[in-house]
């Protein structure tokens, strides 16, 4: 069977883009990308979103996006996982590679967030929790991570400012990406004396909301464009589970089984083992999570997540170093369009293209998508192929 | 490469369900369909559903009926393509199976869009639309329905009443569903004196928004349950495309060119002609649709799909029997759940199944999803494999 290779990605800075609408964005992204892969043209386009119906009036993004993008006629849907929905449209882009049946397939990650007031993005934000159980009793994703991030303090013996490390580390890695939304760094000061947001979250321990657009072409191995790039990467595992959407159903409120599955499966692919990695995309939305998904995916043991940040191990020079271009906390998040930032930044990365953030001899990067507190985990791991 | 097998189907019956919320809608149907599998267990679930983060305030469907169904650890996402939400699921299924990741996908389709008052209905629906040149214009669905059959009317010589075939032959056939929403048939005198709900449309020109949800089990043919059904039904087409979202971006208002590339390339896959097709499935959520998915399909010459209706071609014993269970108009329309529901039902009929509403000796039906006004089209052709 084929290989499903990325020969093109594309994407906006993440911002606040009061003066710039969904539409104008997506094709932004679509644009760079495509011209990135030498103007091949999509069979397909698969759109990782999850709030335009809600925050813009907008749903039916495929027929939009395709139309507004000179491309009528392809395919075009949106898949949507919470904020896991960029990773997400990811793997049915793979899988409809995989197929044989579409050859060349656009991955978009596009959302707009910012253009309305707090209580109208928190009470969008809420759909992606249980309606009925969580949202109703005001249990916002924040709250969610909140109340996460109070039990793993309790459970664990760690300092006050224990995992500050995530913060430091993602706005220092800001610094080096044109495209980040917070590009001046943080002090462990300025992290330490930060108003909180949901107690004992602080706001750097919450990534910002931000509006964005990126964009990948899948293209089969064997229809590679005729000038590709010198490094190609390819998608080398995909895979995705979910657990329980509330997180009062969960067995253990500190284990993300969901992202452990995803990201064994994908690592099984083709036999990737944890220290063949050399970088983690993780998903980075609150600190806590951060915590929990180096330790589901086996990074390190329960109860020392944090350690690994505070010990300078998720550096680009690191053990294994995290949100290598800012990560959510830096680069932003822009909700669904997230697990596509995270591909187009790990192509970066493996083509070496990231300049001070370059990550040495990087040629395996595993992404984490995820999606509520652990509801739905997609990952994907992206390895090197010279050409 | 292996087939793609429909090996169980499930559904509710379409009705006004005040009393039963969206995740026990989709656990009914999901039960269903893995009993009639044999009770073979899903990996993979996609859900084709429009509204419900705006209607019930519920995204991240996927965690959350896997969760309520036991399911907790397969992958499962939502699709959506507006109405057209049902046959984009079933067509990411299909691409999931054919891709030999996934060897079980179970297809959802799922909506709830009768709790709310209509106003809040409308503007929900009017999100599949173009938000930013239709919808703030006040541009519905119903209206844009509403100006395309205004103008096939004054395009075309027809008497009036010239619709009625649509109506009357879906209302003949709920009367045979059990599930159906509408079982009391339809005279061309209650028809004619109908009140209008959009000029020139009369209020059976119009489907029912309503509640429902349908499930399906797609598996590898080598991977068939031990007890299956004698007449195995299997996918031999799946195509989908889009047109422009905004109807006056239209080079031609009265075809439907998404749903001609749709329909055409799905026949092509396996050689399928239109004499072959024993059943079609159409979209007719609104009278014009209908004609128009003849025409566009080939079934009829431009201007004349209302008179396959008027002449009885359109019957369970016509030329090309349509909306065999009722179709939208009687079956109901559950939004994005409706093309699970049209899959359902050609595979009763394609098992021998159908009762008073058996298509006689059927043994190819050819399925269209619709998103807007042809602005998605997603076409699938089931035919019969004896076991």
């Amino acid at each position: 069977m084929e290989d499903v290779m990325i020969t093109g990605v594309g994407q906006t800075p993440v911002a606040e883009h009061w003066d710039i609408g969904l539409r104008d964005l997506a094709f932004a992204a679509i644009q760079d990308a495509i011209h990135d892969a030498g103007g091949i043209k999509p069979q397909a386009i698969y759109i990782g979103n999850m709030l335009a119906p809600n925050l813009s009036n907008q749903a039916h993004l495929g027929a939009l996006f395709a139309d507004f993008s000179g491309l009528t006629g392809i395919e075009a849907v949106t898949v949507e996982a919470a904020d896991a929905s960029g990773g997400a449209a990811l793997r049915q882009g793979y899988l409809a590679v995989k197929s044989g049946l579409v050859q060349t397939a656009l991955v978009l990650g596009v959302e707009k967030m910012t253009d309305k007031i707090g209580s109208s993005v928190q009470a969008a934000l809420a759909t992606t929790g249980d309606a009925d159980y969580e949202a109703v009793q005001g249990v916002t994703p924040t709250v969610q991570a909140a109340m996460t991030m109070q039990r793993y303090i309790h459970e664990h013996d760690m300092p006050i400012d224990g995992f500050a490390g995530f913060a430091l580390t993602a706005h220092k890695n800001g610094t080096g990406n044109p495209d980040a939304m917070y590009r001046s760094g943080l002090q462990l000061e300025a992290y330490s004396s930060a108003e909180k947001t949901s107690d004992p979250m602080n706001i750097y321990d919450v990534a910002p909301r931000a509006d964005g657009a990126a964009a990948l072409i899948l293209t089969r191995s064997d229809l590679l464009p005729s000038n590709p790039h010198e490094m190609q990467v390819r998608i080398a595992g995909s895979s995705s589970a979910v657990d329980t959407l509330a997180l009062h159903d969960r067995k253990d409120l500190l284990y993300f089984e969901a992202v452990q599955l995803a990201a064994g499966k994908a690592m099984k692919q083709e036999g990737v083992l944890l220290e063949d990695i050399d970088l983690f995309e993780y998903h980075d939305s609150f600190s806590i999570y951060a915590a929990l998904a180096l330790e589901s995916v086996g990074f390190a043991i329960r109860g020392k997540g944090w350690k690994l940040a505070a010990e300078g191990e998720i550096s680009i020079d690191g053990r294994i170093p995290c949100a290598t271009m800012g990560g959510l906390k830096a680069r932003g998040f822009p909700g669904g369009a997230t697990g596509v930032y995270q591909a187009v930044e790990a192509v970066i990365q493996l083509r070496g293209n990231a300049g001070v953030n370059q990550v040495k001899d990087a040629s395996c990067a595993l992404l984490l998508s995820m999606g509520g507190p652990g509801s739905t985990g997609v990952c994907h791991i992206l390895r090197t192929r010279r050409v």
